[in-house]
C-alpha cells in the first residue's frame, strides 16, 4: 500500500465532509498494520476493484451519523435515523466512494465502486490485507477511516 | 433483481460448498426485501463491480466458519480460529466471490470482485438496495446468504 494511494482516499474523504457538508476535519496520527479492525457503533464500508483493490471502511458513533444525515438534510435536527436517514447514509458512502475514485484516478488509477454496505452495531472487521487506520476529528465527532489498498 | 443472476450467485457459493470443500448444502425458501439483514456472528462480505453492482453477505455461526477452515486444511478440527484461520476463511471469501463472478460471465455479465471483508460480531447490514436472502444448511450448519443486485 503506497502513500498515494492512501493519501488520494484521505483526500477524496475529507472533500466530502468539507466541501460537500460544510465539516471541519482534522487529520490525526495513522496506525498501520492493523488487523482486525473494531467498527464504529456504525460503520460504512466501500470496495473498489479495478487496477487497485481497496476496501474503505469509516467507523463512527450513531451520533456522527446523524450528524452527516442533518448536514444532507440542509440542517436538520437528527433525533432517530428512520429509513430515509439510513438511505442517506448509504448515498454519504457513495459520494465518498466517488470522491475517492476521482482521486484515484487523478493518480493514474482506474477503479469502481461497489454499493455502500452499512454495518450497525459493534463488531470487528478483518481483511487478508491490513489497514492503516486514520483518525478524523470532524466537528466534534471523532470518524476512524480504515483502508487496505493493493495493486 | 433477476431471477437468474440470483440463481447465478447461488449456483457459485454452492458449488464452492460441495466441489472444493464437500459439504451438502440444501437451500431453503428465499426471502425478500430484507433491510437490514441480521449478520451471523460471522459474516463474509464480497462486493461486485461491472455490469452489475452486486453486495454478497454470507452469515453464519463461528461453528460454520471453524467447519469451513477444517475442511480447507484437509480435514482438521479447528478450535479455534487463529490469524491462519481467519486467512483461509477470507480466501474462501475469494472462492465464492470467483465462483459467482464465472457463474455471472456465463450469464452474460461483466464483473469483479473486491477482496472479502470479514465481520465479527452481532450486527445488521443495510444497503439501499434490498436483499433476497436464502438459507443454506450446510451440513449440520446453516449458512445464511444475502443477495442484492443492480444493474
Amino acid at each position: 500500500m503506497q502513500a498515494k494511494q492512501i493519501n488520494a482516499i484521505l483526500f477524496g474523504t475529507r472533500s466530502v465532509l468539507e466541501n460537500h457538508l460544510g465539516l471541519s476535519v482534522q487529520s490525526g496520527q495513522p496506525l498501520v498494520q492493523v488487523n482486525p479492525v473494531m467498527s464504529g457503533q456504525v460503520s460504512v464500508i466501500v470496495g473498489m476493484t479495478g487496477s487497485l483493490k481497496v476496501e474503505l471502511i469509516l467507523g463512527m458513533t450513531e451520533k456522527a451519523v446523524r450528524a452527516i444525515i442533518g448536514k444532507m438534510f440542509g440542517g436538520m435536527e437528527i433525533e432517530q435515523i428512520d429509513d430515509m436517514g439510513w438511505s442517506a447514509f448509504s448515498e454519504f458512502g457513495n459520494w465518498v466512494g466517488a470522491a475517492c475514485c476521482t482521486e484515484l484516478t487523478n493518480n493514474g488509477f482506474d477503479v469502481n465502486i461497489t454499493p455502500p454496505i452499512i454495518n450497525e452495531g459493534q463488531s470487528k472487521f478483518r481483511s487478508v490485507h491490513k489497514f492503516v487506520s486514520i483518525p478524523f476529528q470532524v466537528d466534534e465527532n471523532e470518524i476512524m477511516i480504515h483502508v487496505s489498498a493493493q495493486e
